[in-house]
């Protein structure tokens, strides 16, 4: 019988768990509400739950599971299996997870940032295989990053490494929460993109179906904006364009020190395709660095709602080596 | 006997090579200039006759060498030995340096990028010692970064890691030769530091004693304007602070990607001591994250000189456990 493990994927919205063996298989999925903002509790269920039905519907015991391994948002110490202080887990200040989820099912437990878990999964199973120098973004609400240098996850001294949302591009740009100034994900998240499109709005000679939502931003949202580029609306497609060109300016300079071989593009904002594609690849063209950017490549996720899981896994499969 | 081993330091202007033992004692050292505009024949037989005087001077044979390790600048490839496309080094294009020197010499040569070997240096001898995550800056024409993630030299997929000179800070700052705008060297290097402040002499309401240079900026240079802000000029030390605090905000940048415990400040402009210094540690403290940033230092390189030779050394000493 081959090796168990879990991998969780801990978001601000749903937590996802996969049954998962050495290889990478995906024997069993659970997808449920994470409940974050409730109490510090009902996270905490919510994720035990999961990891319950996918030991149930997978036909195994606890005792069939190796280890458990959960992506999270961060800052986190993985050391100490602890969260922090992270923004969208407001109960869980310096919270022990690994610790209470140990204690609730009986398995070893390890955590670790949400976009390493995610570059993981994506470097393992899906658009990073076969590239020992890889980069991996998610676009969501914020941007989150993780590296794979060599041939391993690179973590940093405290597992804060590759917050490329909080790489400033411009240092006279608008303040972040960060303490930062033109913070990336200021432009090149969802949230960053509805940012800058309100901002334009203003401009009272903007010909756009979104004039409507002008005076009424907080109505207006990523998918509108898409589905306004998507039926053509040149300024939503302007949009977009600002918004991807910015992100292949970050994709640059991360470039410039990290010296991958290819980046991949998650999160719902990816779901654009070429609309955020196309400018961020034009960016690294005009922008990059020649003889670094020749074997580049910009390209999209390959595993939507499976590469944390599988990167999870893979994280405690590959403490087999250490132990 | 311990085992021995040779390190050499190619620059725009010297090269310089010592004879360094497994534990890191300089046996014997030689300095001479490099002159690399001349022909590709004149640096090769510079760096030749420097590792001949370090054998001749340390009273050994080139059967005692184990290997010799080469710092020069980039573009290379390490991995084939061959210096690709560097400004410095204009006869040098797709020069296989390492072939070149082993046949003059006898001994198996390697090559990495200059500021890879100082970083390496100053992480074994220097401002690094026992810092797993830690980076270091070279501030002169330009500006070179190496890094050392985990306890390992960061090389990326063809040597080009951590171009910290080329990470933009400003998207719409002055056009750089990269093809990026508003690299960090275009403001932190010395070359930097000489052209802000030809830029804000422009502005007749400036009283400082280098509006002397207004319109002679050829003859301007960082020592000039650092002796004006030694002697308390105002402007020159202002010029100082702009080159420190946007230091800083592209050391923030790193930090942000890296997570490393210290970074490490070398090259010439590091003379300037707080004047530069003061400047980005404000900048770490205003724009920092602060989870991030509460252990992190920014000090000075401490092997002025040597870094660099002790980092090449390092590099193919480090290369027994591979072999």
């Amino acid at each position: 019988m081959k090796k168990l493990y879990i991998g969780v994927d801990l978001g601000g919205t749903n937590v996802r768990s996969g049954l998962i063996d050495e290889e990478g298989t995906i024997l069993a999925k659970d997808k449920r509400k994470s409940l974050p903002k409730i109490s510090a509790e009902a996270p905490l269920n919510q994720i035990v739950d999961s990891i319950n039905a996918v030991v149930a519907s997978g036909g195994v015991g606890f005792g069939d599971i190796i280890r458990i391994g959960i992506g999270t948002p961060g800052p986190l110490s993985a050391k100490e299996g602890t969260i922090l202080n992270a923004g969208n887990l407001p109960h869980w200040k310096n919270f022990p997870l690994a610790a209470k989820v140990r204690e609730r099912v009986g398995v070893d437990v390890y955590i670790q940032n949400d976009a390493n878990v995610y570059a993981l999964g994506e470097w393992w199973k899906g658009a990073g295989r076969g590239y020992d120098n890889f980069f991996a973004m998610t676009l969501g609400t914020g941007i989150g990053g993780g590296a794979i240098c060599g041939g391993k996850l690179l973590t940093g001294f405290n597992d804060n490494a590759s917050e490329v949302g909080h790489m400033s591009i411009d240092r006279n740009g608008i303040q972040c929460w960060c303490g930062q100034k033109g913070c990336l994900e200021l432009y090149s998240s969802a949230t960053g993109l509805v940012r800058i499109t309100n901002e334009a709005l203003i401009n009272s000679h903007v010909h756009s179906t979104l004039t409507e939502y002008r005076g009424r931003g907080d109505e207006l949202n990523s998918q509108i904006i898409f589905e306004a580029a998507s039926n053509g609306d040149e300024f939503a497609i302007e949009m977009f364009d600002t918004c991807g060109y910015i992100l292949g300016l970050g994709i640059v300079n991360v470039l410039n020190i990290l010296n991958f071989q290819r980046v991949a593009i998650g999160g719902g904002l990816a779901d654009a395709g070429d609309l955020i594609f196309a400018p961020a690849k034009r960016a690294l063209e005009e922008r990059g660095f020649n003889t670094f950017n020749s074997e580049v490549s910009i390209v999209r996720g390959e595993l939507p709602g499976n590469a944390a899981i599988l990167g999870a896994a893979k994280m405690v499969i590959d403490m087999e080596v250490i132990n």
